[in-house]
């Protein structure tokens, strides 16, 4: 079934203990739509870019399975662009320099051809633009994914509530679920979340794995402990293109499923860790992504018969 | 099979964000026997006491099948005290009180009847101690399990270094790893820490589960997401008699059953801190034990069929 992916497509500056990198290819939708292209390639983007955005990027995520009929490209202006700097933990980052440009009076069009999606993945951004991709579309998707940050609870919770009313899944991180319920408890946070809207609310731990709650179940999938976190960055966009890719694939939107599709969604973000930027997502090959969920089967899977 | 446990039984006073206790029943082996005594009922305890200890909580001990035989109870001295401060993320903990009294000239005397003891869990306690205990015993344990912690390895690290030769699982936690290892990554510290002597190194991670290393596999277990952590005194301990307990129990020290035993371990410990001090250990019913780890195959089980 049709993916549609909104959010950013970007120009990243990227420092790591183990070295730093000139302007290379960012944003949360790019990420998204290269993990979820391991799973679909019926994938229909909606985001902004200036003309300084190399057409080599959007040809070779067209041959990705993505169009990019959605994709603005604003003559004169400058493409969105992010710089931060990781510490050795990995868990702390500075944010360097942000520029807005494009993204700053983004107005999204969903193009007719899009219309009927019926996977919606609303990658972080103002939650009015991510509404305004919503309140296009004719036919409402059969998962509507949403995922955000920390900033707009600060700057915008009105919006961000409001919108919050007409998702199915909601994913953010630990300090953000402990932000936006008030409660330190995950437990606890995860059920005043759900009364907010969402059916399923996916709570990301970084490399301490990520739970999936609705409001009767918990699922807990582990990162993969890996030698090297050599870049952070997009990781947890990489786990969100994985999870809504292989549901759009499979067109199986139960508990049981989104279990797997978090494990999917795990396996790619443990990838897009080993190297800086998207680089680690570009090539791999089927054999590489069923190998690595099989090291989850492996980690996780034990065998007790209760008596 | 047998299972001899060395460490201490002490008077704990504990403050958490949910209230305080007075002096309190605690102690490494304390909860590892508490922990071990739903599994098996031939435990063996070696420790110390001075004659303020109450002599009912011996017999309690000794009512859930612990052979109290090697508890020295020394005359006109006071019991080991600490009293210890959490915080509200339950994470960090002020120690306000540690009063050695009987530990500080602690010599373990294993009676003969305890020879033949086939498991050996070594509670946190100074090396030298630890490493009397294993000298005492004429044929050596099938399992040996240690804990420790990051004061030997500040204070007496050539001393912890001779005894993890002499060991097969090392637990400790995640700082303690790379304390200990000198590596961030807790891959890489495991490996490096396999070299030190342990053949299996468990990690403990708190409320983000644990993990256990061999030279070439790793199995990873979440803790349970609670509504609330009352008290994390002693769910280390109790995960270890739990772990122990069950290997002990099944007469089977392969990766397979270590990776269940670290299920039930985790089960014990999920209980541990939903009272204060032993509070919850002290009655439990198999049925809750059993519906507890039930939760633990829920929380993490799925199925994935790679194509």
């Amino acid at each position: 079934m049709s993916l549609l992916i909104v959010g950013t497509v970007a120009f990243d500056a990227i420092e790591t203990p183990f070295g730093k990198t000139d302007k290379i290819i960012g944003g949360a939708a790019t990420y998204i739509a290269l993990s979820a292209s391991y799973f679909t390639k019926k994938i229909n983007l909606v985001s902004v870019v200036g003309d300084d955005f190399p057409s080599d990027t959007i040809k070779m995520m067209q041959g990705k399975g993505v169009n990019t009929d959605g994709l603005q490209v604003l003559k004169g202006q400058k493409t969105f662009f992010w710089s931060g700097r990781y510490h050795n933990d990995m868990n702390a980052r500075d944010t360097l320099v942000t520029e807005l440009n494009v993204l700053a009076d983004f107005n999204p069009a969903v193009p007719a051809s899009f219309q009927g999606s019926e996977f919606l993945m609303l990658g972080n951004l103002t939650p009015t633009v991510q509404e305004k991709v919503l309140d296009q579309l004719k036919v409402r998707p059969k998962l509507v994914v949403l995922d955000t940050m920390n900033f707009w609870m600060n700057v915008a919770l009105d919006d961000l509530k409001r919108v919050l009313k007409k998702i199915d899944v909601l994913t953010i991180n630990d300090e953000e679920a402990r932000q936006l319920s008030g409660e330190h408890s995950l437990v606890k946070a995860a059920q005043k979340i759900l009364v907010l809207g969402p059916k399923y609310l996916i709570i990301k731990k970084g490399e301490h794995g990520a739970l999936l709650f609705d409001k009767e179940q918990v699922f807990f999938a582990p990162a993969l402990p890996l030698e090297d976190v050599f870049d952070p960055t997009g990781a947890g966009d990489t786990f969100a293109g994985g999870f809504i890719g292989y549901l759009a694939s499979t067109e199986d939107i139960s508990f049981e499923n989104m279990k797997r599709a978090i494990i999917y969604g795990s396996a790619m973000a443990s990838f897009c860790v080993e190297k800086f930027g998207t680089e680690r997502l570009l090539n791999l090959s089927q054999n590489e992504v069923d190998d690595r969920v099989q090291q989850f089967v492996e980690l996780v899977q034990f065998d007790i018969e209760l008596i």
